[in-house]
């Protein structure tokens, strides 16, 4: 059962720098990067909060796709700020500055459509705020959550909490074995899965992504780019990819959820090869689609021989 | 058309010590990963020296797999020695102490059978000796190249024209991107690839390996253990797998290149599983061939739906 999905987190004026360029005030932020993927495969609603500053038609393209954007709230005051580099490893970012602004106090009320959407992700924020999320949404089908050492570190109980009552868990690998407390990757999984989770899927930058379900496992590489200009977001990209193919095609069985990592796969590639999210912006289905199909080519290897 | 395998290489007593235990004195080098891995598929002939020191019953089991040793020359003195130390990041290891004792002479004459070997490959030693072994071997079928940042470093002239000799060129992430001086993997692997050889096989660790030719690209995981013990030899082990299977099946076709690739990732993560290379010693095929299959389940996904 396809339906739509609601995303709930951070909207941010992003300024980066990495060694081939640098953007001073990109709009960003988890919840957009999100959208701006799965955009391109389901009805999307936001639910975030900019500040007076936001310029709005920086995001004019996600009403042309349909993104519900009711949610994102305006407030006095300026919009969360991140300031950010990165060195030749990209798969690390340097916060040099973050500014919470308007954002320290959000806290998401949802209408009823928000509220019905059968899919549902938690981006990274304060695991308080996902839980009164999970307080206000009516039974949906499928909840993944992401987080980050900050929250790992900070707010370690409410984060447990949060993740017993969701479907998947999606994180970094360095985050995942903080969590768990274990530096064998497999063994961290199979520590979260044990709180609840019926999947977690661990995002490693460059070397792709794998996922851990009871007795299964799925690993799919990064799509190797000959140029990566801004990592950025990369990970929300990747969410957004996923979460937006399981809810438009509604099917959770685990041979489509393996689809739906490839595709997250596939606009978290997209997503690096230019600042913010321009590339996701003027991106087109076909050339998903396409790239999708690259990766089949990519991995397959005959079996039976 | 299958055949006769040679490697030339190291063979080392190696000291090493991992978060999960230590191993004093225990058999390693290059060229015994290689043929403990090969010799599960093929007929190896191994070229390399030992010192009076050398425990010849410690490679017993590899006779008992018909692996020709007359290559194995033993010379007055102390087998070449590596003592290395690995942090939870099993990617890296740190050097504690090198002494090449009767290694720092060798010098690879082959004899017929070894000259007559369609399958070669030039374990990591300095570029002038797997020059000189270029200039014995009888037009080869196949011929692989596996170097280290000291020699790209400090040999590089000889290390390139090495290079423009081979056929595949197998190092790791950070080698690959020193030999060709550029942060891009994929671009780094061009470069490479327009010296000559037509393949190019970057190995990554526990992320697994990724493959470059021209307009061919293939990426394989790493299989995830629960339990890393010792990633010594790892790779070496991954080319045993890998060249192995090539030796056996003797089709160089990308597809089988493919599925060589993966052998030797599953070679690879066999070898993990304890110090030294015992677990290939113990070792037999259907596990092996099992384990493939289990990479088959790792890495698939249905692209046409």
């Amino acid at each position: 059962m396809s339906g739509d999905l609601l995303v709930v987190g951070s909207v941010a004026i992003d300024s980066v720098e990495t060694p081939f360029g640098r953007e001073d005030e990109a709009v960003g932020g988890s919840a957009l990067y999100f959208t701006a993927a799965a955009s391109l495969f389901a009805p999307v609603r936001l639910v975030a909060v900019v500040g007076e500053d936001f310029p709005e038609e920086r995001v004019a393209f996600l009403a042309e796709r349909d993104v519900d954007l009711s949610g994102l709230v305006r407030r006095p005051g300026r919009t969360f700020r991140w300031k950010g580099r990165y060195g030749f490893d990209l798969n690390e970012a340097h916060t040099l500055e973050t500014h919470l602004n308007v954002f320290e106090d959000f806290a998401p009320n949802l209408d009823p459509a928000h509220r019905a959407c059968p899919y549902v992700f938690l981006a990274n924020i304060d695991p308080d705020l996902q839980q009164r999320v999970l307080d206000q949404v009516e039974s949906p089908r499928l909840v993944a959550l992401d987080t980050m050492n900050f929250w790992i570190e900070g707010k370690r109980r409410s984060l447990l909490e949060a993740i017993e009552r969701v479907d998947l868990v999606v994180l970094n690998e360095a985050e995942a074995r903080m969590l768990a407390d274990e530096a064998n990757l497999v063994r961290a999984a199979q520590r979260i899965l044990a709180w609840g989770p019926r999947g977690v899927v661990v995002k490693r930058g460059e070397y792709g992504a794998i996922y851990f379900a009871d007795g299964h496992v799925f690993a799919a590489p990064a799509y190797p780019l000959e140029q990566v200009f801004d990592p950025t977001g990369a990970g929300d990209t990747f969410a957004g990819g996923m979460m937006g193919y399981l809810a438009n095609t509604g099917n959770l069985d685990p041979d489509n959820l393996r689809r739906a990592i490839v595709f997250g796969a596939a606009m978290a590639s997209f997503n690096v090869e230019d600042f913010s999210f321009r590339r996701l912006e003027r991106l087109t289905y076909p050339e998903v689609a396409e790239r999708f199909r690259r990766f089949k080519a990519l991995t397959h290897f005959e079996a039976d021989v």
